[in-house]
């Protein structure tokens, strides 16, 4: 039986690339590792994919009676579903530590780095297994985009320095001629539902008992958005209205380094608790915020424990 | 602030070295770190500390406004008290993903191999640190301690090949010798009560909702505790009265590789779902098994999944 390796649902590139980069990994030290997927691709992922060759991984869902390997998170709502009538062999990732237990001991390793493939990039060089040109190709674009280009502040100097290696072994010159390329295809929104867009990068987590569910669109520039603004908003009520207690959408200007929070709540004082800045409106605006991980669910988590 | 780094409660060998040998490392490495236990020592720590002349740590148990580092568990019940009050920046471990979360991304390694200072042994190579004769020597006896000398089945060869170069550091050159010196300072019972002896090495699970005590006992011989086996079970009773749905003491035979169970619990029919063996009257003896991690909270786990 093989061991899968997938990312987190509402997959993003670090999560889909991740997974095809650690299941070549353990494909060399010789596990039966296939590379998983827990969700469509969003356009940014399909153009790394497209772009050095490597094919799109096959969707499984439902982890009843199969072996994982977890990557690029470690919470119950974002691993497939059932996971506790399947089986957790490994896991690999950068985020906080998350709700997922093991009945027995497993290998886990977590660093506090911008991106889980720069952690698998460490992974290789300490077992001295050669990455082949794609793989490295698809891992630089994974830091890339989890680092967005090295801007976020979630961005440490292990992510730049393997960045670096893998572009070397990419055979990428120019990196941030390259990281634009990608950023605009991560900005398409033509033809998209505001549905889609708000699934493209969304997670749930449990906030002092709360479900409260989190969205990141990054665009290049946020007047892409300025017509779709009000439709996602209503879209937004409807996603609350499923079982949340509150959702949050982050409208991410990659060169302006801020971000536009679009909020529907039952409790709207969370927010000014979380960020200082009262919620008037549908949005506040967050200068210097770009990361969800390090910049939003903190503050969230400590507002919602006040609440 | 000084980081504190903490086994777990009921501390044993493992618990106690493997902190004294992090906290070391995080210090050659810059970091304030100092080495704490959560509970007394036990006979065969304290032996191992006195052997190699190092001082015991202090007594620090609740985590409210400090840092800790947490080394040989991930679980809340073993961990310093409101802990959720303070703050974790890393994990080193070897036992299965407990329930500690974090909000913010830390350092977490857990390797399934038989003792946490495996894992550290391999984290002091990595980084190229200089292992001191004393740490060596303590390092050295946690793996003998977990593994009970290599004939634990949580042993693999990471464990041994580790073990041999620390004793060669420590300048120990028969292992074999030196275990059952510690083993037999292990096997001390004389003058300790019922309620000492169970809680030398006590730990609580929570399995399906249940909270669930398992303690264990391990003595170079069996026929040690024959005098005192009727008083140590009825302690376990008022153990098991102060809020818990059951709760095993492991009595481990070194030599003969095997541990009578003593078992008090509202559902007596856990034992022969988790080990095929009916209890009738106080205990069942359980052949090969002397690791309360692998051989026996997982069965438990599975056990009281299914009542």
């Amino acid at each position: 039986m093989p061991v899968y390796v997938a990312g987190h649902k509402s997959p993003d590139t670090d999560a889909i690339c991740a997974a095809i980069a650690y299941a070549h990994l353990k494909k060399k030290r010789g596990m039966d590792a296939v590379a998983v997927r827990l969700g469509d691709l969003n356009p940014e992922t399909e153009f790394v994919l497209n772009k050095f060759g490597i094919p799109v991984p096959e969707l499984m869902t439902d982890a009843t009676g199969k072996k994982f390997i977890i990557v690029d998170h470690s919470e119950t709502t974002q691993s497939p579903d059932n996971m506790d009538k399947g089986e957790i062999v490994e896991i690999v990732d950068h985020h906080k530590l998350g709700d997922l237990t093991t009945p027995n001991p497993i290998f886990f390793l977590s660093m506090p780095v911008g991106c889980t493939c720069t952690v698998v990039k460490k992974l290789y060089d300490y077992l001295g297994i050669e990455i082949p040109k794609e793989i490295a190709g698809i891992m630089l674009s994974a830091i890339l985009s989890d680092t967005v280009m090295f801007k976020s502040v979630t961005t440490t100097d292990e992510d730049k320095e393997r960045a670096k290696e893998l572009a070397e072994i990419a055979g990428i010159a120019d990196i941030e001629a390259y990281a634009m390329e990608m950023f605009k295809a991560k900005s398409a929104v033509a033809g998209k539902t505001p549905r889609e867009l708000i699934f493209r990068d969304f997670k749930d987590y449990v906030m002092s008992g709360k479900k409260v569910g989190a969205a990141q669109l990054e665009v290049v520039d946020l007047s892409l958005l300025a017509d779709i603004k009000d439709d996602l908003y209503e879209e937004l009520k409807k996603v609350k209205e499923e079982g949340r207690h509150s959702v949050f959408l982050m409208l991410t200007d990659i060169m302006k380094e801020a971000t536009e929070l679009l909020v529907v709540t039952d409790e709207p004082s969370v927010v000014e608790k979380a960020f200082g800045i009262p919620l008037e409106g549908k949005s506040v605006w967050l200068e210097k915020v770009m990361s969800r991980k390090k910049q939003l669910v903190p503050p969230l988590e400590k507002a919602f424990a006040e609440i």
